[in-house]
């Protein structure tokens, strides 16, 4: 195990925007809140899928919002440390390891308020390798895994607990509830033995999110292209050179939907391309043919700084590179593909690996 | 104690529909269920509040479905039977006695599903003496009795728990989940011990209900009229005799809402009545003047036959009596007025006891 101080966290914190692929909430907000924790406690172990004993118990910790409310206020220590305890209660069992749910955006970091107030390793995994909007797009899923019994609690003081039928009704149920709340909620969820963990989840997830932020930062200081780093670092495609034009944006129940338009710059003069987003981009269309799909992560990098531009800020104006990035492997699977591909958002397209459109 | 064998169980559902106040939903589908319930398990014994210890254990059982679902579709007797070991398996505490949370409705009878198959008797009293739309709108809430530790299953084997910092966040848990289940779905809640019962609950309810219903059926035997019955019965009073000439309703988030439009007939040729109602029928104005309001019972019967008129129901053509029933004391006190008067539903109204605006 390794120790995961405030530079590491920063790293994760940076990683985590790009494997956002554009949504999972703002990281910055999650940072705060884990750096808190661990200037508290003190830093957190990081654990190896390999070093979690096969008998051990495992359970995801992320965080939920009512839509704008991660934006408009910071989500509190409170409740990531009083969301295990809870679900210890309903379940009489005692969890060994946090892990986040998902390692793009927000979630990557939460689970270390969690671990750092409990004293708990953190492991080195997630259930997505990027993040998806909906909570039962997780590896575990493609598995048979149960996302309860779960634990939410609000920061009202609500503590809802959920044994469900399938993990699309957890979706539900939690959705619904905190729009109920209007507030912020911290969830335990998907526990599992660390032999089903190293089956499901996509190892290492969090040292990719701190090696994507090193490699940014790394870049940035060379004076060097980020989006070229992040390229060579991940087997990348780079979809698009652009300058957004326009973007239509809605909120529904939650969910920011929408699409972004560009124009080319540069090797892209003359050409367009559409990026359609749900919480996350989740694909994009060059002069109409589509070049990407969920769940490949699509991510728009602005061209100068390397930021990645989440698709609850695009806007006009800006000039980005829009970058393709294979899915873990789990995702590229027929399963993987039924439950995160673009037909499971309503896109009448298929699925493609990013790297096979590009050829 | 004594047993409520079917005769009974028919008269409590017609008198219900009395205390539902126009709302309540259909006691029709209840007693289906209630019927089967005791054919499958045998009679239910029914305790007065006397007779139950004041260290037993007594909890609400309530049936809350989404819009619609209750007409479309019979709540199933599974998820009655399942609620209580659930909220059993929850608390580690058995429960010795079942209660209807409104004696209004539907939910005058549902509790004989949960006590029949468990051999538990009913308790004779409710927490409303009538019935509200919202959760929290129970004589507990009065006595800062808390609705939670509570459970929810619906159709689709979802079981959620639930520990609430409020009695209204209990109710915009329950309601956010039962929408976004789109199902009937069963509760146990307001768990209490029987001192707390005696004190918090309204006092022979079931009777209540059974007495108004052998009431209806009486008066209708012998020629004469069930609505000169119900006044007589309920110190009540008649508030309108009218023809209903035009009802607005819409449906939102699962409230019928609306508002119903009458002219009158013998006595009360020439004048109007607005009946409004959430669910319930909620305040009445003749010729523009208020003349009753929640939380006294605004209830229409049609003339001939006695036959309660649903606020769902009630269309153009429809030849009702508008009857004024006092509510229980309980309510007729300040908190009461404050949780359940006619401005809690956004009225600008101010309460008075219905037979005083009758003077």
């Amino acid at each position: 195990m390794r120790l995961i101080d405030e530079e590491a966290l920063d790293d994760i914190t940076l990683g985590s925007t790009v494997l956002g692929s554009g949504g999972g909430g703002d990281p910055y907000v999650g940072m705060l809140l884990a750096r808190d924790a661990i200037r508290r406690f003190g830093a957190v172990r990081l654990a190896s899928l390999a070093e979690v004993p096969d008998e051990a118990n495992v359970v995801f910790v992320a965080g939920i919002g009512a839509p704008g409310v991660l934006i408009e206020k910071l989500p509190r220590a409170a409740e990531y440390e009083r969301v295990l305890p809870e679900l210890e209660r309903f379940t009489g069992t005692s969890y060994d390891f946090v892990c986040p749910a998902e390692a793009g955006g927000l979630n990557a970091v939460t689970p270390f308020a969690t671990a750092a107030a409990r004293g708990l390793p953190v492991v080195d995994a997630d259930g997505m390798g990027r993040a998806f909007p909906h909570l039962e797009m997780v590896t575990p899923t493609l598995y048979g895994g149960s996302s309860t019994p779960m634990v939410m609690v609000d920061e009202h003081g609500n503590t809802m607990f959920l044994e469900s039928a399938s993990n699309a009704w957890s979706e539900a149920y939690a959705r619904a509830a905190v729009l109920a709340s209007g507030a912020n909620a911290a969830m335990a969820l998907y526990p599992m033995t660390g032999a089903e963990a190293k089956q499901r989840l996509v190892r290492g997830a969090l040292t990719l999110a701190q090696d994507l932020g090193r490699t940014i930062r790394e870049a940035r200081a060379a004076h060097a292209s980020p989006v070229d780093a992040v390229l060579a670092k991940q087997n990348g495609v780079l979809l698009f050179t652009g300058k957004v034009e326009e973007v239509d944006r809605r909120n529904e129940r939650g969910w920011t939907i929408g699409r972004a338009h560009l124009s080319g710059v540069d090797h892209d003069r003359g050409r367009t391309m559409t990026v359609h987003f749900q919480n996350e981009n989740l694909a994009a269309e060059r002069d109409g043919a589509v070049v990407a799909t969920s769940p490949d992560l699509i991510m728009a990098m602005e061209l100068d700084t390397g930021q990645p531009i989440p698709a609850e800020e695009i806007r006009y104006g800006y000039r980005v590179a829009v970058l393709g990035l294979p899915a873990d492997e789990h995702w590229r699977t027929e399963a993987g593909i039924e439950l995160a591909g673009p037909r499971r958002f309503g896109y009448e397209m298929d699925y493609r690996p990013v790297e096979e459109f590009a050829r």
